[in-house]
């Protein structure tokens, strides 16, 4: 495709190099760029390396931070001796927003995938072990309700043992408003087996 | 929501402004982008830029272009006797994957719409009628078949009226391997107002 300027195909590139944007929508992302003020362009590209060039991973937990340790890590309202564990730095977003949980977190950045090639040193599995000498109460592990997600989960109830600590992880059954007519047969055996007493 | 660090909230503020992009969206491809090389995410950022930056408007055509006249305009192979009028540059790539036009383009940047408040003097025709003197034979009009680019059509033959210039429409009919079960009645209107002996 030569029809475009070198300049413009080269932006339509980077776009499509996005997870989940194709040419068309790359294309379409590019047209709309060339026809904003130059301001509004340079504030954006500007974003792109100050968000890729400030950040770093908080030496506690993992997260994404500016300052080091990052913001609930240095929060002295926090409960510091319940560590909930997930995945990505994302997740901990999706936990904040329930408003319920007043501990702190740690960001694996990964699972344990033999599939993939990922082992328990791929992960940081290390910095966590490493915590427990700072009397954790306990450690939620919040890891997806996938296979990796499950096995990350057992590896880390394992490699926790040796400690005073007390590993949970959080409930799997049929979701708020779900209907048990469309459940699958594992989500709802999952229900079944963590039924409790009304 | 204040659990990401600011730069990080900036950069998925940015990626939300595009079209079609919202906040999820845009938080996965800000999280992609920070696991990228750094290198990778300044060359994205300067493509930002440069594409802005350099790509200017074809004094001929209206056509995106880094040189003046544009590649198509300069080009001494094609037939600058007829040209395509399109709405915007994307449709002249969509004319191009063709193969099958040989002449010179001509880019609106838009259609005439009483609705959104755009009457003549806001696209780029004024340019199209002092073409007019460089000996054209003929105009396709290939604006989109919708009640704006059918009333911008019908305007431009009636501003090219005083040339002696053939101005013609893009057929309108079945697409190939339309189904005339699941044809729009105006559509099959056209296809019949515009059928051909074989």
């Amino acid at each position: 495709m030569e029809f475009y300027p070198v300049a413009i195909e080269k932006l339509i590139e980077e776009f499509a190099k996005l997870p989940g944007i194709g040419y068309k929508t790359a294309q379409r992302l590019t047209l709309h760029v060339l026809n904003l003020p130059k301001e509004e362009v340079s504030e954006f590209a500007e974003a792109l390396v100050k968000a890729r060039g400030t950040i770093k991973y908080c030496s506690i937990c993992g997260n994404y931070t500016d300052t080091d340790p990052c913001s609930i890590c240095s929060n002295p309202n926090r409960e510091n001796s319940i560590i909930c564990v997930v995945e990505e730095p994302k997740d901990i977003m999706a936990v904040e927003k329930v408003r319920d949980f007043n501990g702190t977190y740690h960001v694996l950045h990964g699972t344990i995938s033999p599939m993939a090639g990922r082992g328990p040193n791929d992960i940081n599995l290390k910095q966590l072990v490493s915590r427990m000498k700072d009397n954790i109460k306990e450690i939620i592990v919040a890891t997806n309700a996938n296979v990796e997600g499950e096995a990350t989960a057992m590896y880390i109830s394992k490699i926790l043992k040796p400690f005073d600590v007390k590993v949970t992880r959080i409930a799997h059954g049929l979701p708020m408003g779900g209907d048990l007519e469309y459940a699958d047969e594992i989500t709802l055996a999952k229900a079944l087996e963590g039924r409790k007493e009304i």
